[in-house]
């Protein structure tokens, strides 16, 4: 896959309707790209795909890069990757989240039905996130899951922000807004990220996208039978 | 792009916005796919691709195969095209379109989240088409253009009906449900169809699709600037 396009496997909302019992091979998924985000099967972690080494950020707070043979097992039941050339850079502090996606409009203008791929890269202040801990039982909804997330903050990290804007228009499909993964530089904690604060400046890089190649998943009953309604609080609860 | 694999550039929510200016070359698109459907610039006739030919079914009631030249030059600012190879066949007389529909979800069960190309083949005792007779002013949206248009009805005809099935939450997106569009054997009329009725045997293929390459206008300002909120009724009433 040529760069600056989107591979996503599988769509947010059957996510929501708790379709993780299967997936794509994270062998398979990393064919299409070397910076990306997901979560494994049965929801349990946070994935981040970061030059080209995938990691799992597990419920308990440890981070762990998946090696080659576990690569051709373990299974991604949602993921979004792409082969990250980013076309635009600023250096900035950021204050806040909201201060990040002000940032990426400014720093891609014209893009609001357009993929953005965006990566963060610095000294933070403050990054607080949480881990999901995976279903209870086969079938358990993402909203379900959520509401016994736990959330760790780490004070003055360094660190990486591995993210993705998906337009309105996609909701359900993917997080409509912006999407965002974060693991420190020594790889020993990161997740979701629910807040970020900065006084020094980050580099902020980012892509637009254009090219979106969604394989849904196929000979998975659980999928089938799904209803992927369209939950636009229920999204905004979980993945906001 | 290999067999059964969905191609389609833009999105349905943008023509119905009226971003029809400018799109993708009638070249370009054919390299993705031999079985499809579309419409071209301004929204000016429809469009049917059929075993590697496309056709441009005018408001005017003719029917014009686009040579290689007027490939490189013609854009289409909608389609959706596949290398179709059908994985399930039938042939039954069809009343209407319902029942076309209720057969396809007979021929590829557990497929209400996927997509679905098929054609139908054969004797139609009717067929009623309309062609989109295109936008009086640039950027005119889609529900005013069919508020225009002009329906044929065609009895004891033979033809081919070339469709795709989008699953239910990508709406906007695409077209959710069927959507087909008919040219007749003798390939001198066609257009979108709005309503079919067979006494006599229809050969009817199939076939699921997972893969979707979903290409977004790039460099297009109307595109860019436009709300692509999602349009259920609208939709419904010139694409259903």
């Amino acid at each position: 896959m040529s760069s600056n396009q989107l591979f996503q496997y599988s769509v947010v909302s059957a996510l929501m309707d708790g379709v993780a019992e299967t997936g794509m091979t994270i062998l398979d998924l990393m064919a299409h790209g070397d910076h990306g985000l997901g979560t494994f099967r049965h929801m349990v972690g946070e994935m981040i795909i970061l030059d080209g080494v995938i990691y799992d950020m597990k419920p308990d707070g440890s981070v762990v890069a998946i090696d080659s043979t576990a690569c051709a097992e373990q299974t991604a039941p949602f993921a979004m990757v792409t082969r990250f050339e980013p076309t635009a850079t600023t250096s900035r502090p950021l204050q806040n989240k909201d201060a990040l996606a002000q940032v990426l409009s400014q720093l891609l203008p014209g893009t609001k039905n357009h993929y953005v791929a965006f990566r963060v890269d610095g000294a933070f202040k403050a990054v607080t996130v949480r881990t999901v801990g995976g279903q209870k039982s086969p079938g358990e909804r993402l909203a379900e899951i959520g509401k016994r997330q736990v959330s760790h903050s780490f004070e003055h990290v360094r660190g990486t922000i591995i993210g993705f804007r998906s337009p309105a228009f996609m909701q359900g499909v993917s997080v409509a807004g912006d999407h965002l993964h974060f693991i420190s530089e020594n790889r020993d904690s990161g997740g979701h990220v629910l807040a970020l604060e900065s006084d020094d400046d980050l580099t902020i890089a980012a892509s637009p996208i254009t090219a979106v190649h969604l394989q849904l998943p196929s000979n998975d009953e659980d999928y089938n039978q799904a209803e992927l309604a369209r939950d636009d609080k229920g999204i905004a609860a979980v993945e906001g």
